[in-house]
Formats: C-alpha cells, sequence, structure tokens
C-alpha cells in the first residue's frame, strides 16, 4: 500500500509498498477515508518534540471504514465507519479494565512508533479502539475528533458544576473545545483569552461569552468584573505559557479547578505558587485522552451541540502531507485544522 | 481577665486587665482550660509570616468551657466542654452554608486580628464554631485538635481509594497526622519521609509502615521497590520544600493525587513540571481546615483510632507562655506539640 | 394586613385584619407580589393530604419584595425582588450547616403551619430563605419557581451522565420540570409518558424527544425500541401510581438510577421488586426541594435554557383565591400553573 | 476428569469420566483447589431458585492452580494461584471495559450453566477472571471470598460516610460480611440484628458492637436509642424478608443509604413507602458482585483487616460433596461456610 514514512528529522517519504497491515488476534484493519493533521506530528517531524524512534508512520486522527477483522475481533464489522480511539493498551490490567487504557503502565499509541498510524491507506487498530459513527457526521468531522477528545474529555471525567464561570487561556483546536465542552456542561459564562485576533474571532464563534485580547487588555481586570470580584470556577490552561499558567491559578476562584491541558515549550519554568492553592483550597488536574469520551462526544456533534464541522479549514490529498505539514506548522489565521482525503 | 496581647515583632505583653470578651448574639463565651501553640504563632510573633495587624491576642488551638451564651446562639449550653473550630464566616453566603465557612469570602479565624484567640483567660467564638467533646477525650486533645484538623481534613475531604500507598513527606505533627489520617481511611502502606531520627521514630509510632531518612536513602529508589515501581497513589508534601514538591510530583502514581500542605518559606520557587501531571493525569489538591471534619476527627480518637494524646509532649502554665513560644521556635527532638494549662 | 386564612377543612377565610408579620432577629420581611396556588395546598385545604393544624395562611410559591430586615439580617436589603426558598431549619445542626436544612430534624416550612406562608400581603421569612431574583425575571416566573425546584434540585444533586437516555412519567408540572431539568444536564433523549394528550402536547412543547400516550400504546415496547432494548439511564416517577412505579423499576437500564417523585395517594401499594434492584445493581432515588439549587435554576431561567414562563396559564386577582382553589383541585387540560397577583 | 453433574431437580452425580475443560484463546485452566459450597447452589440442586438449564458443574466459590494458559491469555502464568472472579462479559462493551462485566448484557457466570464451575477437577476462566492469592492467604479463605464479595464491593462502590452508624439485618455469612465491611471503612457502630442467638454471637465476633434478638427485643427502639432517635447512615438488608425489608427503610436516617442484598422468596411482598423515601431523601441500592472490589478485599484479608478464615467452619472431601450439600440446606447453628478440599 501506499504510506508515507517519517525517517527522522525532517524526513518524510511516500513509500508506495509499504506492507499491508494484518489483522492480528483481536485487530482489525480499516481503509483511512480522511486523516487529521495535528501539530505533534508536526513537532515530531521538526524534531522539536518526543522520544520515539523512526522509522514508521504518524497520524493519531484517524476515520476509516472496516475491512477486515482478526480472529475474536469483536464489537464492529467489515464495513463499518469508524473513528479509531487511539490508546493501546495490555487488557489485563486494572487500568485497562476499568475505562482508562490510556494510563495502562505498557499503553503504546496509533500513529506513534512502534504502532502505525493513519497516513496511509489501511491501519491496523485493536477491536476496542474503534468507535462506530453516527451516519449525520462526515468522514471529516470524524477524523479530526481526536483534536476534540483530550479537552472534551478532561472536562467528561470532571464536570464542572452547573451554571460554572470558566476562563479559557489559548484559542487553537484545544481552546475551542473547551469552550463547547464547558457549554455543552451548562457553563453560563465563558471567557476566552488570546493575543490573536482572527482566533478570537474563532472562539466568539464557537460560544466564548466574552473574548480577551491580552495583548491589549487587562485579563485579571476583565476576569474580576465579570465574576463579581471572585474569579472563574473553572480555569483553563490550553496555552501552556509560564504567563497563562500563572493566570490560570491566579483567576481561579477559591474552592475551584485548574485545568492544565498546554505543554510548555522544553525549559519553561511553570511556577506553582503552592500558598495559594492550599489557602485556598484549589484543585490542579491534568489529563489527556479518555477512552470512555469518544462515543459522547460524536453524540452531541450527532445532536448539534458541538460544532467540529466548522472546525475543518483546510483538505488536501494523500500524496500532498508536505504541504498540509508545512501550512500547520505555519500556522496561519483561518487555520484551524487540516485534514488529509483519501 | 489575663491575656497575653501581641503587639508587634517579638512583642507580647502579658495584660492583667485586658477586657472581657462579651457575648454578643450567636456567639458564646468560653473560659480557656488548655490552649495549643501552634508554630504559626511563632512566625507572626517572630515576624516572620502573615500580614495581620496587632495588637490583638493570638492562639487558635482551644479547647475551653462555655461560661455564657449571647442572644439566640445554639447548640451549647453553659457548661458544655468545648474544641473551638477556628473560622468565622458572614453566615449567608453559599460558602457558609455548605460547610465551607473558612472559604467564606469574608473570613476571618479566632486567634488571628480582629478576633482574639485563646491566649486568655476568656474567650468569644461564635456559636457554631464550638464542637462538643467526648468524655473520654482530655482538655489536652482538645486543644491540639486544630493541629490536627488540616492534615484530617484534606484527607475527610478526598479519601484515598481503600488500600492505598500513600507517601508522606515531613514528619512533623501535621505529617503525623498525615500518616493517621489515610490510615484511618484504610491506606495499605505508608512511606514517612524525613530527615530527623528522632521524628522519624515518632513516624513509626504513629504508624508508618516504612520510615526513610533522606539524608541517608534514597527516596525514589524506596518508594518504587514499595510500590512495585508505579509509585504511590497518594503524595503527601507536609513539608513544603522545593525539594519535597518535586518528589511529590515524580513520585505520585498515574492518575494519582498530590495533596499540598507545607507552606513554603518566602522566596522558594515550587517548579510544577506540567507535562507530567497532563500525561500522567495527576491531581494536585491544596487545602487547609475544614469545618465539618471536626467531629469525625474526634469520634475516631474517642474510638481510639487515632491518637493525638501521643502528641502533646511538653506542658506550660499560662504565664509561661513566652518560654513555650521559645521552646516551639527552637523545635528540640522529642517536641511535637506544647500546650499552655489553666 | 389582607391574609388568607386556613381554618380546617374546606375552611379559608379572608381576614382583612390579620396581624402583620414582624421582622424577628435574623429573618425579614416581605411584601408579596406574586404568589403560586400549589396543588398540595390543594389538598390540604380540601382535607385529602398532611397532618398540619390550623389555622394558618397557606402557599410556598412567593414572588416579594424585601420591606423591612430583622435584627442582623443579612444577604439582602430592603427593595430587592425576591424568590422564597421555603425550608426553615434550626441554623446549627450539620443538615443545616450543609446546605440541606430541608432535612434538618427541626426543619418547618414557609406555608405550612406553624408559619404563615404567602396568601397574604406580607409574608416574614428567615434572611437564608431569599434569593435574590435576575432582572430578566419576571414576578410570575418567580413565583413559581417553587413548583420546579424538587425536580430540579433532584437532577442537581445527582445528575445524569451526559447524553443520558431519560422517562418521565407524569407530565403536570413535575414532570414538566424534570423535562426540563435533564435537557440542562446534557440528556440526549428524553420519553415523557401521561395519559392526556393536552399534557402530553405541553411535554414536547417543554423539550420532550419522544410522548407516549400510554392509554393507546405500549409503554415498554416504545422504551424498549427507542433504547436498544435496554432500558433508560435515568427513570423518573412523576406520577405516583402503582403503575408508574413498576413501570419506573422494570424501564430502568441495569446500573441506573430509578428517581421517585410522585406522591401517591393514600392507601397505595408501591411494591418494589428488590430481587431486580438488587441483581440489575439499581438504584432508587427520593428526594424533595434542595436550598442550593434555587440560584442555579434562576440562571437558567435567566440564560433562556429552562422555561417556566409558559408554564403560568392562569392568573387570579388576591381576592379570587377560591376559584384558583377550585380550578386547580379540577384540573382542567391547559392548566400547568395558576398564580394570585397582588 | 472427576466432576459432579447437576442433572435436574434433586439429582447431582459424580462423573468420573468428565472431559477436561479446554485452554481456550484468552482463557486458562485452574486446577481446583478448594471450593466453597454456596446457598444459591443448594437451593438450584433443590429446585428452588433459577432458570438455568442442566446440565452443567456449579459451583461459583473456587481457589486454585493456572495449570494452562490459552493462546493471548495474560496477567497470570502457569503455577499462580488463584481466586476466580466469576463473570463472564463479552470484552468489548461499555460495562466490561469500564469494570462493570458482571453487568454485561451477555454476561454469564462460572458455576452456572453453561459455563461449568468448581465442583470439579478443573475448571476453565478467562484470564480476566484470576485473581492472583496473597501468600498469607489460605486456600480455603481464597474458596469463599465470593461469598464475602457482593458485600464488600456493595460497600466498596459506595462507602459510607467516615463515622458511620450502621444496620445490618441477617447475620448470615452476608450479614457477617458486611458487618466487617463497613468496619473496615470506618463505621463507628453497627448493629447487627437477627433471630438465632448463635449467629448473633457471630456476629459479635466479626465486629458487631450491638447485637439485637428480634425475637425477643424491639429492634426499632434499639436503633433510636443507638443513634440519638435518628436512624442509621446506612442500613442493610441482608435478610430479604418483607419485614428485615420495612425496618431497613423505617430504621434509615434522613438522607441515608438502604442497602438491599437478601434475596427475598418467591411470593414476598417487598412494599416500599416511597413517601418516606421521598421527604426523607433516601437512597435505595442494590447490587451483586463486583469486578473490581476483588484485589481490595484480599489486600485486607492480608492486612488481618477482615476475618474470613474463621468463616470456614465445615470441611469435606470431594465425593462427600451431597453430604455438604445437605448440610448447607440444613443450615446448622454453628455452620458459616463449608469448603470441599481436595
Amino acid at each position: 500500500m501506499r504510506a508515507w514514512v517519517w525517517e527522522g528529522k525532517d524526513k518524510i517519504r511516500l513509500d508506495r509498498g509499504y506492507p499491508d497491515p494484518v489483522a492480528r488476534p483481536g485487530w482489525v484493519v480499516i481503509k483511512v477515508r480522511v486523516a487529521g493533521v495535528c501539530s505533534t506530528d508536526v513537532s515530531i517531524i521538526r524534531g522539536r518534540f518526543g522520544a520515539w524512534t523512526p522509522p514508521g508512520v504518524l497520524c493519531h486522527e484517524i476515520c476509516g471504514e472496516v475491512v477486515e477483522l482478526g480472529a475474536g475481533a469483536k464489537g464492529v464489522k467489515a464495513g463499518d465507519r469508524v473513528v479509531v480511539e487511539t490508546s493501546v493498551g495490555c487488557g489485563i490490567c486494572v487500568k485497562c479494565r476499568t475505562g482508562s487504557k490510556h494510563l495502562c503502565p505498557e499503553a503504546g499509541e496509533i500513529g506513534f512508533p512502534p504502532f502505525d498510524g493513519g497516513y496511509a491507506e489501511y491501519v491496523a487498530v485493536p477491536d476496542n479502539c474503534c468507535r462506530k459513527m453516527p451516519d449525520s457526521m462526515t468522514d471529516e468531522q470524524g477524523a479530526i475528533l481526536e483534536a476534540s477528545i483530550c479537552p472534551f474529555g478532561a472536562i467528561y471525567r470532571n464536570p464542572p458544576p452547573m451554571g460554572a464561570t470558566v476562563l479559557v487561556q489559548g484559542v487553537g483546536v484545544a481552546g475551542l473545545s473547551f469552550i463547547q465542552a464547558v457549554k455543552c456542561y451548562g457553563a453560563k459564562k465563558v471567557i476566552a483569552a488570546g493575543r490573536n485576533l482572527s482566533r478570537l474571532g474563532d472562539a466568539k464563534h464557537f460560544g466564548a461569552d466574552v473574548v480577551v485580547n491580552v495583548k491589549e487588555q487587562d485579563l485579571e481586570k476583565v476576569v474580576r468584573d465579570e465574576t463579581d470580584g471572585i474569579g472563574v470556577d473553572l480555569s483553563i490552561d490550553a496555552a501552556g505559557a509560564a504567563a497563562t499558567f500563572a493566570n490560570a491559578v491566579k483567576l481561579c476562584a477559591s474552592g475551584g479547578v485548574v485545568n492544565l491541558y498546554g505543554i510548555p515549550s522544553a525549559g519553561t519554568k511553570m511556577e506553582l505558587p503552592t500558598d495559594e492553592v492550599i489557602f485556598r483550597q484549589l484543585t490542579v488536574r491534568g489529563g489527556t485522552n479518555n477512552e470512555l469520551a469518544w462515543v459522547p462526544l460524536m453524540e452531541l456533534i450527532a445532536q448539534g451541540k458541538f460544532n467540529n464541522a466548522d472546525m475543518v479549514t483546510h483538505r488536501f490529498g494523500f500524496e500532498d502531507l508536505p504541504a498540509a505539514i508545512d501550512l500547520v506548522d505555519k500556522h496561519p489565521d483561518g487555520l484551524i485544522k487540516a485534514v488529509i482525503c483519501g
């Protein structure tokens, strides 16, 4: 089959004779229909992130059709249109048996070596990584679901109280997903903060009640004004900079929750004011993925409560992956998600 | 009445004509029987901590007898022997109405200006600050209850799973209280870490299963060995140093909880590895006080499950408070808690 | 002042010289603006329900304006427009201090002897029973808030999982409130069942996805068809008949929750199939009131997410209370809530 | 191999040439060391309970040694001494992936047709049904673990608050397990009620603080006296009679939990006073099994906090199973659990 093989720093190569994946027992083979291009892939290719060893096929945002089932594989049948939930666990440990296989000590992930991913015609995944898609969801929407699942999953795991006030710093795809997730959970007021007018417009489009351009406005003042001075019930750092982290803690109300999502650049020092955390009884949570959140998120999309259709802003053909990688690396205004079709 | 008045840095003065407290509506007057000497008082007197304005009567660890009730005061009667739960809230906000008056935006605390505390013959407190003592509990045990309530309350609010492994760094009165609290909640193995042989012996006495002298042993190695390599379910920093904080996060198992309690010295930088918090799905919690935890803690003491009798190691007469302050400031081996009697 | 005094079975009398209520310490006096007529009042007047001793002023659905504060009363000021949260607790027990004063062993309720209620020009209530109204909410909406608070509060206390399927049996004001409450909490599909076409139309209007006329349709079949055969995640009995109770348990999915709300007529036997509850791991919950739910519900109304404006279908003048009582007793099609204005 | 085959009402036959079980993919074969005799087996054999179709090998209380692994079986190796967790799920549904395979719509159970159980030399089970035993636990203790897991699991799933008061009606093996389970979770006072002096002595032995002989004492009076009149926080019906069920609800404090475990005899009417459940905000829970509770329970046993060693009161050889069945059917004083050894 055709596959884009990551071979090291700045090297991806189109291999037209890459071996077809095999349907091992308990696994299924999927024909990829649409693949999302994540900035994590770009960072890996550019050599800025991660400790995986090439070669391998990247891409962990995958929508496709089941074409073959290994022995004993269950839960899907050939022809099913599925999204790939990406975590691969041992299947027997307590984490795997309690809906947290992403925390399995032996866990790996589809799209990260040694597990080949979706920049290929076919991909093999364990049966329990398949999530059947609602008919009303397009292939594109399926492909980029993974980009929203970590933010959505964090909220799904620990919902804010009904009618919460929420601060979301960072208005990329993660921030936009957090905005929508907390709205689905009844947030009363979402304040989105960023540095880019175009993206702040996106935040408004996806449901933020208040947007703050931190280059021109005093974020602390806005948050105090909007929350009777007490800060927000839930304070999300979807940017991962020293300043956004500091603000996330400072602007969280006593007894509230700080949710960390943005990964800082190497070398960034994130200083935690532990006395504030203690005296103001704060909870600081981190989290990625959540194998249980995929179906609820797809249902919210199918019901029209979570809009991920409008997140697909750029489309590329399979052989144009390098151009897509370049685009995501540059991250121009107007880009939310780029996908590889067919 | 007689009262020790804090008048500023290094100044406390015995006033034999201090005005008796008044039983305002909803408040009660308590004759102090035993008062505990907290290192916080020492830090305030020494000018190392806090922003309160003198003068005032310090001491927030109080056992006494109710002698007078203000109009409408409920829940106790004259003659009742009580421990003072110290937080003073507005009484009407949501925090006050839901068992969290210590988080009331207008909250103050008995023993911190403007609320006079227990280094006096009498003290006035709101009726809802009185907790009747079981007969089997001594006055001394009542006086030092407050020293255990923040650690116990943190565990009461968020109990670890049955059979948890727990790391407690810091083996002062807070650490010793955490050790006992998690044991009451079914912890399977408690690893206590400190730097002082005498205090590590205390940790053993109060229930630690493993003690680690971090000056001589490799804490990380011990924790890995004792937890099959995965780290502890609950990781408590009751010391508040940069190193203990770093270890608390590093040695916490994926999906686990880090509990912050120790307040760092001014200027200490507590650096949080947010990527670890995110990828390993950690929860970092802070907390002080808990108005709801006092009765359960007294019941555990009355049942013999939590031993705070052995924490009282030094006793002073009322007029010897300065000597008690000096002792607590020096913090010699063998000292856990000092109390002022009669 | 003028007040309608309940004097016994079928006796209510307009007293034009009833003593004005007094602003005791901690209480406030409210000028009633609109009062809701609850079927409970009708049942009391008709002698069908309750063990209260006349005389007294009934009515526990009250919107009004604060006109006088007793000594020490907090949280509101004269002129504030408020809804009355009705439970009167002792103020000092654990239930009262943790947001559950409706469960205080000494609890009473405004509008039930000995606490006079809202069928009068003025009513006195404790300060902590006042909930300030959003400007966008009308007096009528405030008056009938209590009619929705028990259903809403039950859901607020124990929210269903995101995307739940829900069965609501009974489509009076309680059922209509449950439908809206679970929708606010992200229910995916709400099946409403009743026996009256007009009320089933109301259910549709207030958000039910599927309505079932149990006189003509097979409820079990519909629920199985709509839930892939497994039953609903949350099964609400807002009717309180032997048949609805039996269905509520039978049609609840394994691991699900049955929520009881409807009070059965005297003598009705509600038989619980305990083996089903055990083998299918069901949770059966009851609940009335919830002092903490009022503000969140008002916020949902103010945001347009919970529609209680359309529940006010009939309006009467103060002196026409007997006609309103008759109407509510007859409960004709088209009646949801009747209110007494001015 | 040798196996006792259940062939219908009152018919079990020792088959010395029963086919050895096969190690299918993902399954393991276990050599049975000790098997517990459950009264459920007796009821099935006597034709009083259940809808399973003979023939088959009964017994769901199994301790043994892993002797063979099917393809891909994980988590254990030959030679491991294990207890069998009995639920067999599909492995792919949400219940199976979240620690509740006992609620899998396709679930079966080892020891109930079509899944052969432990009254045989060997038994085959899925790999995820094996729980490795601590060295300090005897084979007998392992065999009867299942008899305690439903009670323990119910408490593990929903622990009572620290310091709870608990009523346990029924003092057979389930009641004795509940008593110990709530003690492990910090119950302050456990009141055990039964009708048999010998078993009430057992209740005392296993930790009940108060025992009530309902043939001679007024249970309601005792519970009111022991709980300041308010009833218990957690009220457990481990007997399953109409009277115990009625008492369980009546004697539960407002806001408390009623836990159902005892299965009523066919035809018993369990009448639920739904108005009490509603007005007093009660939660009524049922539950059997819990795949996640086995390891925590074994750890509590290994730590000496849960005593199931003393529950083994009678031992039989493999060929004496009929005598064991008779004994369990008669249920004489002094019998708690009978086991089949070797």
